[in-house]
């Protein structure tokens, strides 16, 4: 079995054969029968519909079996940690469980202590692996290579989404700027060279624009008027004239409509953000393959000594 | 494949096809298997937990996998709009989509923007086609034949029930008569003569009386003492002494009990009501069949001919 | 088919044959597919993420199907009685609903308007059968014997845990002992000899130890400082010096982290708190076979008279 914790645990060489699988159980069109049988916990303590059920649409695609625990529903239970909860699962003889959850590095300390694969899907504003995976996989099925220019826009400070992809494009010495507005950007950041305030000059020579959602319903608690910080970083049908014209336009979803992007370019010919659903389905069947993996050579060992 | 949005596009022979298919499924020992493995999205918007269970039941009986969105959870995510989500669980390869929306028409909108099948649970005060198929299938097994006597009684005004329904039951010349308060009843509708006040008057030569469930939730912000409105209108021992003795009483359910109905009338022998719920599954697995057939023929097409 | 009710409903030799049948599903390497296809319901009045979690994971693994009536999502619908819900399953050919509710005597009144089934999840105060049966499963595993020395210790007088589990023991013999603060111990307790407040003297000679989960959320509605009351009945390593060094810790769960019990006990070798989750799953399995075998007999009885 492996963790798939933060996108900077994985090999150049392991994101690659990953992407890879992916592509390749995209293509397929009967889907390996290894994981049938297994079961997957979906445990989503801050709530995500779209991760969960990409990853419950993996799940079932390689005919595991899904335990769904609603945190929303069970939170009248005080006094149980999170890891209580997760123990309690492991003890269901569930063979691998996603966790989203609000504090970072989380998913490490329950990893420590479970012994099942623990997937990270989403920890606070650390990393989102799987995202930045299907993010990969989406971007070398249109260019067929990864050391692109990438420009990410928004609020790269309170973005998980960011740090894997940054981390997943270093490995292959891909260009990484960051642009947004200076309250919402760090001043330096592992990997990235350009740091800009201004979008025109940022996107000026990319290959791809990767638009950040701007998660307005946690930053309206702290700042007014939110959407003015972003107005300036809009993606939209005039910004797009100071980017080459072959350059893509990604999303991680869900988008604000007209806030972050606008319409005419989230449905446009240049966007892939529904390219990146449809790759994130695949890209989580490799990941549970990938998480199951090294369990089952262990077992299959311990089966043929015994 | 084939949306199926509204009873009024659905010919006399399809209805018919359709209702003897439920009733042949309900028959069968051994279910075809020719949709297992395909995934239905249930996306309903407004909760219901009839209609979706009865969706998932007959889904996973033909062997399809059901991935449930539900809003009431991911309702935290303002900004994206009904149409995004359907876009998102589209691109995760999901085969068909039931949809139940507020939004009157809604689902003909998302039909005109999505490639799966759209399946309306029932859009606002317009249509709720699937409770038409299934209180037909009701009406056909029981009485074999559908130009029958049939009284619709309660709040017309604001029902999808009853639309879909008069629009079925007028494809094989039935003789519909509405009964309900003045405010809740329209002066004229569709197809249908005779509209009364009068409950008696209105059930003293029936084959069927269909009492619509009041939907007080909903009306209590508008009027005061709703239940007086309908006092006059529930079906009780009482009433039925004006009705034929082979009139037969039908209720979509949930039903409020002692309101709109009583409850030894519920569940006496003349109450279908439960033959509604059990028709339910076989109706909806008629209906999924209808909305991926096409869908099947064009596949295998393709396949042969690449 | 068998109602699954109360603990009391069952002989010795019955619950024998469920705790070993429990044992053996857990070493096999396949289970049967006697039950595959079939449809289980869980319908939960109240909320319950554990106990649901626990049938949901035996039935899949059995082959099952399950369909899940969130209470939470539809409870918006008023005037449907949870009866009401119940034959709507039924009629949805369910074969087997599971049941968790307030009232006290539910499960029963249901079972008597339902020809499938009913599975009593808890209901109320009174019993909680089948977690008697995944504790008795448990402590049959490790001691190989039943005729052991419990000590019961909390809240007594609102446990449908305890009920259950002392209905359980009695039937082998145990020596069951309750203790708790007055306030939450009963008097009397039907086959209980030794009702006591001094928790030292309660498990001087115990074989093990069960405290119960402190329901905080609904005793601090009646009392304030809830903990107060338990404090002296905190299982920690202090009190287990008391107890013999043999002596095995167990808890329904979930636990209320240094609450009714120390993190250090309930994390410890001597508690088999998640060999109960464990054994949860394959005693529910045990229990469904055991709510769906005569109807199989039934039914393959009336086909080969057919």
């Amino acid at each position: 079995m492996r963790h798939v914790l933060d996108m900077k645990d994985f090999s150049k060489e392991e994101v690659e054969r990953l992407v890879e699988r992916a592509l390749q159980l995209k293509k397929m069109r009967q889907r390996p029968k290894a994981l049938r049988g297994k079961f997957l916990a979906t445990a989503f303590f801050e709530p995500s519909t779209r991760t969960k059920l990409s990853f419950q649409r993996a799940a079932k695609e390689l005919g595991m079996k899904v335990i769904d625990f609603i945190t929303e529903i069970s939170s009248l239970r005080k006094g149980e940690t999170d890891l209580d909860t997760l123990l309690t699962l492991e003890a269901m003889e569930i063979n691998a469980i996603v966790v989203r959850t609000r504090k970072n590095e989380a998913p490490k300390y329950f990893a420590q202590h479970l012994s099942v694969p623990v997937i990270n899907g989403g920890d606070g504003t650390n990393e989102h692996p799987t995202q930045a995976f299907l993010d990969l996989t989406t971007l070398y099925e249109h260019f067929a290579k990864l050391d692109l220019r990438v420009a990410i826009v928004g609020d790269i400070l309170h973005s998980r989404v960011a740090r894997s992809l940054v981390e997943g494009l270093n490995k292959f010495g891909a260009n990484v700027r960051l642009c947004g507005p200076e309250e919402f950007v760090p001043k330096t950041f592992p990997g990235v060279e350009l740091i800009a305030h201004d979008l025109r000059e940022a996107v000026k020579d990319v290959d791809a624009i990767y638009t950040l959602r701007i998660q307005k319903e946690r930053l309206e608690q702290v700042f007014d008027n939110v959407e003015e910080f972003f107005i300036e970083y809009q993606i939209n049908e005039e910004i797009l004239k100071a980017a080459p014209s072959h350059a893509v336009i990604m999303h991680p979803g869900p988008i604000n409509r007209n806030v972050e992007i606008s319409d005419e370019v989230a449905y446009s010919k240049r966007s892939l953000i529904l390219n990146q659903v449809k790759n994130g389905v695949y890209a989580r069947m490799a990941v549970l393959e990938e998480a199951l993996r090294l369990d089952e050579t262990v077992r299959s060992l311990e089966e043929s000594m015994a």
